[in-house]
């Protein structure tokens, strides 16, 4: 048994039942489950139990990878039962990420409604979360951690933070801190949000905040290919080309996001910021030319201060910060180059 | 008297006594007023009589300058009696336009009440307008169209529908169409508006829609030079460092825009589009390399098609889109150097 996989079982780890249901156990050795951990906040005074929701994909006695994703990403990394991952293209049998030779924990993003009185909810808590399933699971260092946006931005807390939990980081658009300019353009949609609650109607916000993160999420390019018609009288008013695609992706996110989670995961990422200096983890950044939430510049700061040895890759992409999802090819082509030994 | 200064007396422009009240004459040849102008506007099917708020600056025989800012600019270019101009640094005795040594003209922006049932207003309707008060003003051609931002875009639209009218074209910070990532912004803008609106606060809404669009109009170094200080728990939320920079200029803009004006020249700049080829003036074009509303690629795109000779200038500030009014040395040299005779 080497150091990654001295992991517990899988019935070790849910013997607890702290659980209000027990796991949701699916094919293979795939589970889903809550379980308490112990937390001091980063925006509250003291220690509390804290429920986190997790789920466990793959070989259960193989080297521990911990996948996590953007705010709006949540713990089904890979199709499990009937439920689809949302990074299926990277984890899964025979991916980069390959659930045949290693085992992908990953949770559900906590909230504030989590963290009891706490004023927000830091990247560090979510770090602590993941460090304190890890002990739950008995292994002592998982082999690697691979985030995309804020999942990135909690993978550099949580190896500033425990670096001798983790072998290798792997962070995907994500750096030491948020850019002033998108902090800017977050608390926007914040505000946003908040004026529509102010009149009862906050899903009316969270709707056009979201349209408005889609701005940011995607290239120019992009956007000059969607809107090539020109724009027509509706009645009321003038309707331009990109009005029905961004109008559909504010839709669906309301059906699939509250918004006090949406303002406090959103807050999250602004108030994060750490010392480049303090990740002591070997670390692969992977930054998008076209992404203008996380600019390449932040990036390259991040890798010349890294405590570690660090190496930046960057994708070409017409996709902006979004390329992390729509650029599957290239994405494993750099995870298999950074993770040799996980994928087939 | 050459061609640009073959201009009826400001007497004679006054002498028809359309106006509700009689102009506003000042030190100078400097005067205000309004009168009626003909107009089919582009989006309504018939002409009609349109009204139109003026500004003359300087010399009353000398040739002609028809200068025009952005949609939150208007008339008051230059400093008249007690009331400031928004372009002091340019227009004035001494200045690169030297009201010694021209006379210049500026319109407030037709806003879609003035337009009547009209479904939209057009740049094309400013255009017509500016061109009207020529011939009211018995001046054959100007010497020449200095237009920022939407004053550029009404500048071309002025030079392909009325190209024997003038002289010169100088477009700073404008386009021959809106980028659509930029569409896609402002369109954002105005819906946030709606939404206050709907609820029976157009000014909130135009608040933060201003604060939306004050994070496109300024550059990103501006943003990471201004947000330097932590954010700051205030009791109910964090507050960012550009909070209250940005919560200032929303205040300042809902006292001074109404939400119906905000509305319909938002829309104007998106709804704007002619070929390149149609500008049949020749031109000279300033571009911003750090503009993220108006995309430096875009103006290239402009210089490379346009229907006569055409010279792009570029100037290099951390101010973005807003550099037309916060890089004055800048501007100046670019102006003297465009219009040689009209500086002192």
């Amino acid at each position: 048994m080497t150091l990654h996989s001295a992991a517990a079982s899988l019935a070790e780890f849910d013997r607890f039942p702290d659980s209000p249901g027990a796991p949701v156990t699916g094919a293979g050795a795939d589970a889903l489950g809550e379980r308490s951990v112990r937390l001091t906040p980063k925006y509250a005074g003291r220690a509390r139990d804290v429920r986190v929701r997790w789920a466990l994909y793959g070989a259960a006695d193989a080297p521990l990878v911990i996948v996590q994703g953007g705010i709006s990403a949540d713990r089904h990394v890979a199709t499990h039962a009937d439920r689809t991952g949302w990074w299926d293209a990277q984890v899964g049998a025979g991916r980069a990420i390959d659930t045949v030779r290693c085992r992908v924990l990953s949770i559900d993003w906590l909230e504030r409604a989590d963290l009891g009185d706490a004023l927000a909810v830091g990247s560090e808590d979510q770090a602590d979360a993941l460090a304190a399933l890890l002990d739950a699971l008995g292994v002592r260092q998982a082999l690697a951690f691979v985030g995309a946006s804020y999942g990135a931005m909690v993978g550099l807390a949580f190896a500033a933070r425990h670096p001798a939990r983790l072998g290798r980081l792997v962070a995907i658009a994500g750096a030491h801190r948020a850019h002033p300019l998108s902090i800017a353009v977050r608390n926007l949609q914040r505000e946003i949000v908040r004026l529509g609650a102010r009149f009862g109607d906050a899903a009316a916000g969270l709707d056009l905040a979201r349209r408005l993160a889609m701005t940011t999420y995607r290239g120019e390019r992009e956007f000059a290919e969607r809107c090539a018609a020109a724009p027509a009288f509706d009645g009321a008013r003038f309707r331009f080309g990109e009005e029905a695609w961004l109008q559909a992706a504010g839709a669906r996110f309301v059906a699939r996001c509250g918004a006090e989670r949406f303002l406090a995961l959103s807050e999250s990422i602004d108030l994060h910021a750490l010392a480049p200096e303090a990740v002591r983890v070997p670390t692969t950044l992977v930054g998008i030319a076209s992404d203008r939430v996380v600019p390449l510049a932040d990036l390259c700061e991040l890798q010349r201060r890294c405590g570690a040895a660090a190496s930046l890759h960057v994708i070409d992409s017409r996709y902006g910060h979004d390329a992390f999802l729509k650029e599957p090819a290239q994405i494993e082509a750099l995870l298999r180059e950074a993770l040799p030994t996980l994928g087939a």
